[in-house]
């Protein structure tokens, strides 16, 4: 482990998270609240950045090992320097508090320790909301241009995500081709707060709430979530979470000429579709029950919130009738696809193991005949396959196994699964104790803290934190 | 598909049923019920049987598609025979709550639609166990002769439990260990039956426990399950239920003389002593906290009754805190060891699959090193490893759906996800409705039949049943 490299590349990180703060001290500014909060901290991550970044030499290029070490402490560097405001303000009761609330932030998970966010500052919000925003930012980074460099698994993701120029040709391309996904995650950003503020919301709620929607977190400034805004501003929320499940390379290509042909001939996009329309049609009747208006909009929003692992809602959806909440917790499974800002297993990986599984009935009748997965855009080699299968067990893995963590706290068995599912898959709220109506505030100190790094486990796809955890990891080499 | 073939097998199956209601005939006598629920059926069983038989010549030997159907609509065809004294006796209000009666007997599940058992015939007490005892016995059979022989990956499973002889040179061998194998069964049948016999049961009490035991069925006499009976008999069932849920060619290899060296030296053997003790260990604090006396006993009775899909119960465990309640979720997904009567995915499988898991983290830091699964019994090659991960990505995903199909029946989520667990797995009671002092009675007969089906479809480790469901199997050829 080569530390100064590491030190030196997480001094840059540290910088921009310092840099950052100037936006919600301008809010805080504005709206005439205190700025020290927002000044001591900003200074002094900025000089710590400076400092380590000057005066830490790297002592080699980035590996393996390196990489996993900036990815997973990046993460956790980011959610220390981040809660300093939340810290200063006095807005949360303990370390623990400040901590989840960050991590959630920058794990673009959006489940809150806050028990009123309506009473709290501004600047603190805005602040709150923006984590979101460089957390799914930094999705786009590490998806695209650090991880995609690593392991050969995920360097054919990364190809199946690009077609085209061959993935060993890719690597002088990734910087550009990370620019240009920078920009339409800007572009797209700017568009929702535009139509957001055209649609009534203040400049400062439109930017909360474009924040939650594009990287698919969820904090609101409101206590009701979306709930509290107008039919209207639910429907743009409504598309740009849509928007934000989709795969970023989509629009790259949609750019680079291949226009809706790379929405219409990619595989796991319509899946991702179909998922949506399926389970919309599905819950429309029992949502019509519960509801005597805005039955279409109400389920278009709860489904497209969950699937994409967003968490706004505009409903307290834990007094639906079981069989929807049941279907909610089968979303929360899903997620939004690869390469966008959404979490948990992700449309991409349950096609390639719904194909494999069809696959294996037909070869087990022709046990001779040669079949192979294949689609448009090249993807399925058994190694991704392979790949795919051995997240989706430890995926499942872990969330048993912290199931049976959460229980002693003492909450019920469907609050213990959702708390989970809910971290992990970075979507927030879940059912009972952590219903949209709810919090995660009732919580110990030390479960805030193992939700955290569940949440950013599940951020990173799992391996990476795992990964820390390894003494070899930490050899001196 | 070589119909003629697969006929003339299933009459042979048929006159097994038939000559079977041989038992509950003379436990009608015996109790002086009336015979005839028990010897019309069993003339007609046989007669068809028979009739099948000679009639229908085989049109062929039998490849794979024929060994599918043999063995999915073996046990369809076992169902609807062995439902008839079911039905002739008027035990059951439908045709639907029959068959899932004898489906949940033949698969060893061992969920009942009965709302008081004490009240039933004992003969029809009687054939309901032996359904139990049969199924347990076909496990035994399918497992080593017959899908062994039909894939490759099934028969390097095979190779990996009875090490030693080269698998291809097993197939002249699997008749001769087949025969060891039931014999080992009965063995252990009959001395469990004496035993509880000596521990002061009735001889028909100590016969229908036992078939319940060794089949890891879970079907009782009496409402309280083993709960009515004395301390001294609650440890023998406990003793047995473990020894049912062992691999059963370690007892072969162990009589073949490797002695104890047969169960120290095999690794799924040691994980299931472990799974057993660590939750055991866990849980006992959490029981203490419930009962005065016996905490020891019920809480090993428990852990050991779930993980090997028994079903029996001491007590009503869905009274237990949730901590423990989820832990017995846990255990439903677990399972005995492969080989053994136990049902569920298998603690092979959990094993071979958490090995793959480490691995995989090991290897993301090391990407050059070469790394390969292996094992004592030569376990772990690719294949199997991805053929165990296939398995398990279908057993959760058909879980998962099934959950979306039960929910509308208007059950809650806990009621819901345990039902599904509780039948794919073969272990009868659940939580919530199917709580082991409730039954699946208040289902509609469309979801009796739905989950019989889905009990047999975790009895034949799924794929057999879901190749019945596909055109290409049945094309005449």
């Amino acid at each position: 482990m080569r530390i100064k490299t590491v030190i030196s590349i997480l001094g840059q990180l540290i910088i921009i998270i310092g840099v950052s703060m100037v936006f919600p001290l301008f809010w805080a500014i504005y709206y005439s609240e205190p700025a020290l909060p927002f000044f001591i901290p900003m200074l002094f991550t900025i000089l710590t950045g400076l400092g380590l970044f000057y005066f830490v030499k790297p002592s080699g290029e980035v590996r393996e090992r390196e990489a996993f070490a900036i990815v997973g402490l990046g993460w956790l560097v980011a959610a220390l320097f981040g809660m300093l405001p939340f810290m200063l303000s006095g807005t949360f009761n303990s370390v623990a508090d400040a901590f989840f609330e960050t991590m959630s932030g920058f794990t673009t998970t959006g489940a809150t320790v806050l028990e009123d966010i309506e009473v709290v500052d501004k600047g603190i919000i805005f602040w709150r909301g923006m984590t979101h925003w460089l957390g799914g930012m930094g999705i786009m980074v590490l998806f695209l241009a650090l991880l995609s460099q690593i392991t050969p698994g995920r360097m054919q993701m990364f190809k199946a995500e690009v077609p085209g120029p061959k993935a060993e040709k890719l690597r002088p391309r990734v910087r550009e081709t990370a620019k240009i996904l920078w920009t339409t995650y800007v572009v797209l950003s700017l568009t929702q707060t535009l139509l957001l503020y055209l649609a009534g919301l203040s400049l400062y709620e439109a930017f909360v709430h474009t924040f939650g929607t594009m990287a698919t977190g969820g904090f609101s400034s409101q206590n009701a979530s979306i709930g509290a805004f107008s039919s209207v501003v639910q429907w743009i929320v409504i598309m740009f979470m849509f928007l934000a499940g989709i795969n970023f390379s989509l629009y790259y290509q949609f750019l680079n000429g291949k226009r809706f042909k790379a929405f219409w001939r990619n595989e796991e996009f319509l899946f991702y579709m179909g998922i949506l329309l399926v389970f919309s049609i599905v819950l429309l009747p029992v949502i019509a029950s519960v509801y005597d208006e805005g039955v279409l909009r109400t389920t278009v929003f709860q489904v497209v919130s969950i699937t994409t692992t967003t968490g706004f809602s505009t409903t307290d959806f834990d007094q639906w009738p079981d069989y929807a909440r049941g279907i909610l917790v089968f979303l929360m499974l899903i997620g939004g696809c690869a390469g966008s800002t959404g979490g948990s297993i992700k449309v991409g990986r349950w096609l390639l193991l719904i194909k494999c599984g069809i696959r294996e009935l037909l070869q087990l009748i022709r046990p001779r005949a040669v079949m192979s997965l294949k689609s448009a855009d090249g993807l399925g080699t058994q190694e991704m396959t392979s790949n795919v299968m051995k997240f989706f067990f430890i995926y499942i893995f872990i969330t048993a196994i912290s199931i049976l963590i959460v229980l002693p706290s003492g909450v019920d068995l469907i609050t213990a699964f959702t708390v989970v599912a809910a971290t992990i898959g970075n979507i927030g709220p879940g059912l009972g104790l952590i219903g949209p109506a709810q919090n995660y505030a009732f919580f110990g100190d030390g479960y805030k803290v193992f939700l955290s790094f569940l949440m950013l486990t599940g951020r990173l796809e799992i391996f990476t934190i795992l990964v820390l955890f390894l003494p070899t990891t930490w050899k001196r080499s």
